[in-house]
């Protein structure tokens, strides 16, 4: 929730300059996305996203994540397209930050998750699978398990701020996280952050997938395992094993599972949880006091955690 | 910069169902605007924007804004029009708040002001004048001469802290300002916070104005004063003789001042800085540390309300 550059009127005509999109009628910052700053563009033409990207976001990734969506697009997956400047390129610099106009995605979030999103959405994501796989670049997952010791070791010793005993829990289920964590699943190109915020909806039909900021190359499952937890647990942290079901089904109606990738969805769900229980652990413990966003909680994710640590096969997800 | 009220889809679902706007086609908060939530809304029909009004206006006062806006737009004057429900109403309620949907209005509010833009927003700002002129409503300004001394009396024992001498100061300008100002000035209704972002160009046209949320009425020759404040001064303090020939002249073409009203314009032009002063030394003292959106620096308008006391006469505003 965002707009950390401020886009003077000069540097913007500047900037549009190398571009053909028509005239400027309106250019407004949003508040959404933490690491970017984002203003919704119209023209004379269409509207646009313009992403100024942020210190978070590595210069050097920007490439992977603006091929990726123009590979998507160009493969029919409803996603933002980059839109190239006259000399050809996505990616330019506005007010000493890289930058890129990227195509305006009709749709809202869902904010009350039904079974019928999780269906559209593990249909989607297979398809996005698919049509990743002739994707060439590569990116490692910065943030699967071995990003997760030095992310630990940074909040480790104030984790009991948190929850007392949450630093000696993590460090058990790091220990054996690291020591089970599988290989040869079917590896490609993955979201990796498929949250219901990064996902919209137009009557209740998918309408378009959102912020590759953290796509990169890992298990296509991990990314299953990734919207179980984000898409399938209920404010209550109770489990709802018919949203799970209907993601799980669905998604394997276009890309089968194998039974590696089936089994091993427990202990990637595990991760995936810790993952995202360390990441928002440490915005909390770095959160400026009194600052404008408020920090998600981590503990939601130990929850998650725990559900996945007593899950014993995939009927548990509603598989059978 | 702020979206201070997230709407579920339910609720938005639920409120727009007392509209005609057609079918929501996307829906995004407006990193714009301190005071409410302001969100921009496409449907099959056209561009809204959905603002929230949150605790800082006044439920009262609700009435005033929203019937001026629909007044002012039918008289002919660029600004947002209030889009009325089924049920005939502009204003209802969105997530405990009062809410309204208003018409979107195209442009960029300039980052780098010319005498160009100055000339047009005399212009506009005389049409505004006279238009509203026939508006039967009123509501007295707050933040004129009667509501600086209790924003002083709270800000006072502090203002050190900004800068050494300050209260002293203030105190000495205020008791000059309570006991010389002006009564009998032409009246109407104003505008009074007509910032460069809250008026939008397009091509070096005025194209319209917007967040009448401070309107009230009040001397019509003080919105030139906030304007002289406001526009007029470069980013070194220095006062731009040029723009505000520009902006004087053009709004004389429209509406002529009376030799009163010139005469009075050093003096309101001292209250308005010091009532911008005022609010920003009051936002300043009670920000939150570490908050995300930086207090605007009251000394600015301390420089401005300095200049102002050495105001000889018109001329040294660029009028003969």
């Amino acid at each position: 929730m965002a707009v950390y550059t401020e886009v003077s009127d000069d540097d913007l005509e500047a900037f549009l300059s190398a571009y053909d999109l028509g005239e400027v009628l309106s250019f407004k910052g949003i508040a959404e996305g933490v690491e970017n700053s984002n203003y919704l563009l119209r023209t004379t033409s269409d509207s646009f996203i313009l992403t100024l990207y942020e210190k978070r976001v590595a210069a050097e990734d920007l490439p992977f994540f603006l091929g990726l969506m123009e590979h998507l697009a160009r493969e029919g997956i409803e996603c933002p397209t980059p839109i190239r400047a006259r000399d050809g390129k996505a990616l330019h610099e506005l007010c000493g930050r890289p930058a890129a106009v990227i195509s305006f995605l009709e749709g809202l979030w869902p904010r009350r998750i039904t079974p019928q999103h999780c269906q559209e959405l593990g249909r989607a994501m297979a398809a996005m699978h698919i049509a990743g796989a002739s994707f060439e670049m590569t990116r490692p997952n910065d943030l699967s398990v071995a990003g997760w010791r030095p992310l630990f070791a940074s909040c480790a010793g104030r984790a009991h701020e948190v929850q007392p005993g949450l630093a000696e829990e993590l460090e058990q289920e790091l220990r054996f996280l690291e020591t089970e964590w599988p290989d040869g699943l079917t590896c490609g190109v993955i979201h990796a952050d498929l949250f219901p915020d990064n996902v919209f909806f137009l009557r209740n039909r998918l309408s378009g997938i959102i912020d590759f900021y953290f796509a990169c190359t890992d298990f296509f499952a991990y990314d299953l395992a990734v919207c179980l937890n984000a898409w399938c647990f209920e404010r209550d942290d109770a489990f709802n094993i018919t949203k799970a079901r209907a993601l799980l089904r669905a998604y394997r109606a276009e890309r089968p599972f194998s039974k590696a990738e089936l089994g091993a969805l427990p202990l990637l769900a595990r991760g995936s949880a810790i993952r995202f229980l360390l990441t928002r652990l440490y915005d909390l413990l770095n959160h400026p006091p009194g600052a404008f966003v408020a920090p998600k909680d981590p503990l939601e994710y130990l929850k998650k955690l725990r559900f996945h640590r007593e899950v014993r096969g995939p009927g548990d997800y509603g598989l059978d």
